[in-house]
């Protein structure tokens, strides 16, 4: 494999231990072992473990991003219709995987805000990238009307974005869709309306 | 000191290293280095560190509620002016200590939910007990009319707790008290409203 192609490799595989597990509960040598390259190898592909965060961290900004486009960027529909998508989409998945994991970005930021300042401001860069997308969907909302003319479309991407971190802490703890529905019918009714 | 006290120094030792590192990154020997017990005493009082964990998220429990009540319990102010005092507090309070840490239960679940089954039941025990005095507050605001009547009390709860430790997380990786400030905005603007 060429050096960028084993260094993907040992993101992809990395970012799906530290998804179900955490990032400090998975620990390089479990990295290396499951992208199958050879001992040792790490510290020729990264400086250190920060670095490989920063890797796994564009790696799963990507991801969620590339994601939530597929929906964003579905002209067919109105702005509302492709949030709802997304989330019901989204909801389905997680009840596929037994609600586990959640948002990567949401656990990397809780997990490692106040432990690395390089993955941090990583992190805050996603955070940025996704609630753009966010933004956009709601200022066109605006725009047509199903959202009132009156509201800080960047302001309630913050807002909703947050909520929806915050229901898939409680889908982890609960095991349950509950928190996710709710958060999708208050969404609807009570935030992004006319 | 006696075996309950010390068990007790352990745990709120314990629980300010967890709170500021993770549950994961903090090792037996740091805590019982900060608490001054003797090395190898820790299984004397605690079965494993998930043992340690469910007490450690017993203590975080009392303290969050008990803070909490502080507010919902001061009948001097109506409902809605109880919680509002609460987060301007709290929020406060984040400022003080540079927006790190968050909520030691949402970090918790976050972290712990997928890998220790006794530790995910106290956690989302725990949620249940805040959730319980936010619907309370709720609850008594629709029977003053400062929330519509027609709103269920148990979901608005469950959006507006979840909806809070997501702002909380954002505030750490953002280092910046926006998140909240937006947070608070928003639901007194557009959920708590009649």
């Amino acid at each position: 494999m060429a050096k960028e192609a084993t260094r993907q490799a040992i993101i992809q595989k990395g970012a799906k231990l530290i998804h179900s597990r955490g990032f400090v509960n998975t620990g390089i040598q479990e990295i290396i072992t499951a992208a199958g390259v050879p001992k040792g190898s790490f510290y020729f592909y990264f400086k250190n473990k920060d670095d490989f965060g920063a890797g796994v961290i564009d790696h799963f900004s990507d991801l969620v991003i590339s994601w939530f486009e597929k929906y964003s960027e579905d002209h067919t529909l109105p702005p509302l219709a492709r949030l709802e998508r997304f989330f019901d989409d989204s909801n389905h998945f997680y009840e596929k995987i037994g609600f586990t994991c959640g948002c990567p970005i949401g656990n990397l930021s809780q997990e490692m805000s106040d432990l690395s300042e390089p993955m941090r401001n990583k992190l805050s860069d996603a955070y940025g990238r996704i609630r753009l997308i966010m933004k956009n969907c709601i200022t066109e909302a605006k725009e047509q009307g199903a959202v009132s003319s009156k509201e800080d479309a960047d302001e309630l991407a913050v807002f909703v974005l947050n909520g929806w971190e915050g229901a898939l802490i409680d889908m982890k703890v609960s095991k349950s869709i509950r928190p996710l529905v709710i958060f999708k019918k208050v969404l609807f009714e009570k935030i992004l309306t006319a």
